[in-house]
């Protein structure tokens, strides 16, 4: 594979073909000026930044490994470095906080091209831009294996305006933020595409669906701002699903819930593609993972400041789709009657 | 193979035949109770913690990733998990910071066992305990490769105690703390050992030196201590070797260094080794990662402050090894004549 456009012909064309130190400068190349509370950046022995003033330090990591959380047929180089840091966002997003900087961490195989480097760089920059994070340190080392991609991802949060997962009390609505089973309907129809383009075809839709696997929006604006207002009693990320999810918050605060399975508000798109495959809609999209959308606990005083302030995220819906309850267990409220549900995605159950 | 001793029979004996919340449980039943300024510990969407008063927030990160920083048949798991956190440890002390907390970010082939898992956080757990570091989160992924074991290392320092790579000045001292050569001899020692145990007999010393390479002692105190008392201009430690510290330091700050070849504090096991390998001990020792010091620039007037700081932490000499120059080379004085010192330890160079 070529060399990017700009590179002296000759120059090495995989990650192999550069030293640890040729590594660092060209990520160093790439990354803006640090802003003035970032006392020491990238180069020295460990990054140095001046905490915000009366707030706590919020510090989340989650990594990206290769043939487990991704793809290359399926994600370019690009949308890969975004997601990385998506997801880490995202759980920021969960505690009310406000994204300052991150770490990034890479485990790289030597046969990885150097412009694919470049790209995910980019795509790591691209949100951090987006979300007024910066990019201070991080650690470079072979891969004998798979492509990694570890993120540590800091922000600060106000302690009165902090989220948590285990505030919920019964009879605390539950609202989700957005729609849910776009991502795990577009994964799998990337997937379906890639094994047989002939036997699927292109779908605008599912395209976009796709689109949300692999470069989620996380939900920061709506997490920081209902922290601020103090309009939720808890609050979780939706990274392994919307039934994980559920039961996550359930079982920190110690109570249960019940969700009504018609008010679920599951992607357009989304729901077709699991009809087509012969699954339950709701059961697909209650167990798929990488939504990123944010579950909230609200208690009923607070329900008209929690409605107001997510109207200020535009294109944002949020949805009313069940209660805590005392009972500690969790139920998916049908028709047909009342079922317990599963728990979300486990990165070992395959 | 059989669990732990304790586990249920019929209990999972690898990874993959546990959930990620089993795990994530498991983690969570042995690590111990968090000091009061940790707000939200492991088991929320990040952790949270109180910034300490007036000082600044140090960051870092370093990962190990099995077949390229460590051998299973080498290292037992708890020396794993260890020297994950004692490598970050060492960047901190750098720094001249205090470790406060950790994040812990486990890649886990499904096939490894589950009492490799309970050791390894074991050895994390160990030196965390020994500099009062609390692991307050992290992630646990499915690895189809190597296990990776990335962490993240948060500390604290007053902003005019902060070491940096960047203050050496033309006139400074170098100094070097401990012995060199180590763990590099230990290391080598070991795989010959694993190759052909008749061939290398045992030998004590040669033991040492591989314990030096499993389970690094990072120098905390000392860094802390040097920081405190301003007694170093700059301040980077040796993951990579002393030449490479020497010209990381050196490019940090815009100057040269002149080294003395017979004042490198060679360790002398590790001398031996190198010689009955046919070896240059002073090339082998200098290029050698893993050892895990520390190296100074010392004022001039500045000198005996750092001597008198050192000599506060027992059975840790410091040695003067040499001079930064304001020709921007780095050069090794050898009886035989001066030569360039090349680079460090590379990760991709083989």
């Amino acid at each position: 594979m070529p060399g990017s456009a700009g590179s002296p012909p000759g120059a090495p064309s995989t990650i192999g073909g550069l030293g640890e130190r040729a590594i660092l400068d060209r990520i160093r190349a790439r990354v803006p000026p640090a802003p003035p509370w970032v006392v020491a950046g990238i180069g020295d022995d460990a990054a140095v930044i001046e905490p915000s003033r009366n707030l706590l330090d919020v510090l989340t990591t989650d990594a990206l490994v290769e043939g487990v959380h991704f793809d290359r047929r399926l994600c370019t180089a690009h949308e890969i470095g975004y997601r990385a840091l998506a997801v880490n966002l995202s759980d920021l997003a969960a505690m009310g906080a406000s994204p300052r900087a991150a770490l990034l961490s890479l485990a790289l195989p030597p046969a990885l091209p150097v412009t694919d480097l470049d790209d995910l760089l980019e795509g790591f920059l691209d949100i951090a831009r987006a979300h007024r994070l910066a990019l201070v340190g991080g650690n470079i080392a072979r891969s004998p294996g798979p492509l990694v991609i570890d993120v540590t991802a800091t922000g600060s949060v106000h302690r009165r305006r902090l989220l948590r997962r285990c505030g919920a009390k019964p009879g605390d609505d539950l609202f989700v933020s957005g729609s849910i089973g776009a991502a795990a309907a577009g994964l799998a129809w990337l997937q379906a595409r890639t094994t047989d383009a002939t036997a699927v075809p292109a779908d605008p839709a599912l395209e976009r669906c796709a689109e949300r696997y692999r470069c989620p929006e996380p939900r920061v604006r709506l997490g920081v701002l209902v922290g601020r207002n103090r309009a939720a009693s808890a609050c979780v990320d939706l990274s392994d699903g919307l039934a994980d999810a559920v039961h996550q918050l359930a079982s920190a605060s110690g109570v249960g819930a019940a969700i009504e399975a018609d008010q679920v508000p599951i992607a357009e798109a989304a729901r077709r593609w699991f009809e087509a495959c012969g699954q339950d809609p709701t059961a697909a999209a209650l167990g798929g993972g990488d939504d990123y959308e944010l579950l909230f606990a609200v208690p009923r005083r607070a329900i008209r400041r929690f409605q107001a302030v997510a109207r200020l995220v535009r294109d944002l819906p949020v949805t009313r789709i069940g209660v805590v309850t005392r009972e500690p267990a969790v139920r998916l409220n049908r028709q047909i009657g009342d079922v317990p549900i599963g728990g979300g995605y486990s990165h070992f159950s395959s």
